[in-house]
């Protein structure tokens, strides 16, 4: 039976030896640097995984942080350490690139919560010498933000050049530019939102259950218990999979094909080729993740809400501010629509920013900001090289 | 913990009791009179659950066929005997409803592979004296339709004066009229397609997969061992459902409210509305419903592609009909989008067929057609009047 699919992914969970002891840069943060959360603690000791491209110039003006989204990670530009692929954003990171290493310093760090060697449920907590599980704090954007500032600090770094990313890394960009304004040079939110929609947080929610109602998940104890909710997460997975595609990219890519046949098999098989690659995103990705982190880094999104800390007003978290924005969607992405892009230029210009739009058109959906679409990469470059000419970088060649 | 919420749902299957033994009308098929099912094999004996409504005319002219969705049944204008609730679409069908059962004679069936009284996986197998599980052959829309066909034979009714009904009862409704057309005087296909796309059958893949990923599921066996994969199908639910809501509707609904509170929790606990929402359809659908049917019909409508019957050519399953059509869409329905009926209403153009469609503006998503939706209930009662005229009916007070 079919049952056996999702079963393949076994072993113990694979990014938990990361969890500690990443094949990153670390800093660690004593007792006398603790970091205080939204939800009104404070967590120390603790850790933050990065890694860095390129080369920061003699003063330090041209560093750009990524962000990275929901189950990425550190490692943008390099072959991964644990699934041994390639950085996610090789196409816009590297010599040469959009965001090119040649010319920025640039620096990406592992989410507070995650499980790639920033402090997160998988991590060791020290006072029990067990992995922290539920008892880790649930943490929000802003926290993900303020340990990336203390980064910035030990780094020696006061102002980014720039900061980007998409989906959650977008997230975390909205609020470095309503954090510290003054940290930021130019801000390039892509395929975000600056706060989740109630459709966004009913699709996490059935994520986050699907992880809850695997037995293996133990009320989160897993990693003590020596199980591993893998089926419940790579049900969330597959879920939360389809809403980064577009129905007409499934379309294209699958269709109604029949996997490896030209009929039915009338059974519960992967008969069609979209089931056999939704089973395959599912088991693979279980491989890397942690479900925990799955549950906070959801919750983290789920709790946005940029507008809110500013009196309901989203213009007023960018009031004053003399960061230059360039703000990016696509027209298939139906997990962040424009509207919501368009919601948040128009807080901008209530607040008298610099900011420029570009609404791309592509079928490919939300995933669209990590895959090969050439106008994104000619929109970034071009906004950087604008961005550097007022910064006073030297020129590209 | 939050954890706990989906486990609320307890005991022994609601629906079981049903299965072999239901609260409805119920014709019995013997050895002489199998169902040739697509797959391949007879389904034999079988039986079928019904409810009729209204009173048949002397001259049998005044049948409406209900075909219900994924997770309806029979139980279309009366108080339901799971759940005590009223009928699924009493504010269609009734005394002087738009289907108005004091003139037609209105009749539903459970469909094949469901599980309230019509033979599905729940029911008995005759062969071992235990329920069918997985041993159930895969059944399809047309399996389903031949059986209802089979229903009319026994009540000794030769044409339909109208079949209707939404998603999957829409499916149903294009098969009835490609398969029997001169069986069809009127056809009322409502939110749904000719075939089921890759995104939807991701969506149901998704739902499957958590229901098996339960390991109460048992292979299937879980009415035989006593257990009862609640979780998974809750799960499955959860999911499903915002595929039957539109963004708007649910932001409308919900927005990002807290539930109970003004502020996070910073917790797994259901702090927004939309979570208490759709743990609460999660929970309560497991009380009415089997999750093998759960498979067998997701499969069902994941494998309905009327085209591919006809050598790929839609309006080839509706040449020569003399059916009159009635297709109704909905603008925010994004599960079955108005294009998916225009290359209905195109087919049927192409086939000379008589038809009329209707776009229906509303927010409230492919849930529209079972909810209160004036527009709705106008254009079917309208279209109803004229093909009664048409037919001969008398005409209404």
């Amino acid at each position: 039976m079919a049952e056996a699919d999702l079963t393949l992914a076994r072993g113990r969970p694979g990014p938990t030896r990361e969890a500690d002891n990443p094949r990153s840069l670390v800093v660690r943060f004593g007792p006398d640097r603790p970091l205080k959360l939204d939800a009104g603690v404070e967590l120390s000791p603790f850790q933050i995984a990065y890694q860095t491209y390129g080369t920061l110039d003699a003063n330090r003006t041209n560093a750009v942080l990524i962000c990275h989204a929901l189950t990425g990670d550190q490692h943008v530009a390099n072959v991964h350490p644990v699934t041994g692929k390639p950085g996610w954003w090789e196409t816009m990171v590297g010599p040469g690139k959009p965001i090119d290493t040649n010319r920025y310093f640039v620096i990406c760090a592992n989410v507070l919560g995650a499980c790639m060697g920033t402090t997160g449920p998988a991590s060791t907590n020290p006072r029990t010498g067990e992995p922290w599980g539920l008892d880790f704090p649930v943490i929000t954007i802003r926290d993900m933000v303020r340990a990336q500032a203390m980064l910035l600090d030990h780094l020696g770094i006061d102002t980014l050049f720039a900061v980007a990313g998409g989906s959650m890394g977008g997230m975390q960009v909205l609020q470095w530019a309503a954090s510290y304004p003054e940290r930021v040079f130019a801000a390039l939110p892509i395929a975000t939102g600056a706060r989740h929609s109630a459709q966004n947080i009913a699709f996490h929610e059935v994520g986050r259950q699907a992880v809850m109602a695997d037995p293996e998940w133990r009320g989160g104890r897993y990693l003590v218990e020596g199980t591993n909710p893998r089926r419940g997460l790579a049900v969330a997975r597959m879920g939360a999979h389809i809403t980064y595609l577009s129905d007409a990219a499934l379309h294209r890519k699958f269709g109604r094909r029949f996997q490896d046949r030209s009929n039915p098999t009338f059974s519960f098989d992967a008969d069609f080729e979209v089931e056999s690659y939704l089973r395959h995103q599912g088991i693979t990705f279980v491989e890397r993740f942690d479900a925990n982190s799955y549950l906070y880094l959801t919750r983290a999104m789920d709790y946005f809400d940029l507008a809110a800390d500013y009196g309901g007003v989203l213009a007023n978290a960018f009031r004053g501010t003399e960061t230059r924005f360039c703000v990016i969607s696509f027209t298939s992405d139906w997990l962040f629509p424009t509207s919501e892009s368009r919601a948040v230029v128009h807080a901008l210009n209530a607040a008298g920013a610099r900011v420029s739009f570009a609404e791309i058109v592509t079928d490919k959906g939300h995933d669209a900001f990590l895959l090969d679409e050439p106008e994104l990469f000619a929109i970034v470059r071009g906004f950087l090289a604008g961005a550097g000419k007022a910064r006073g970088l030297p020129p590209a060649d």
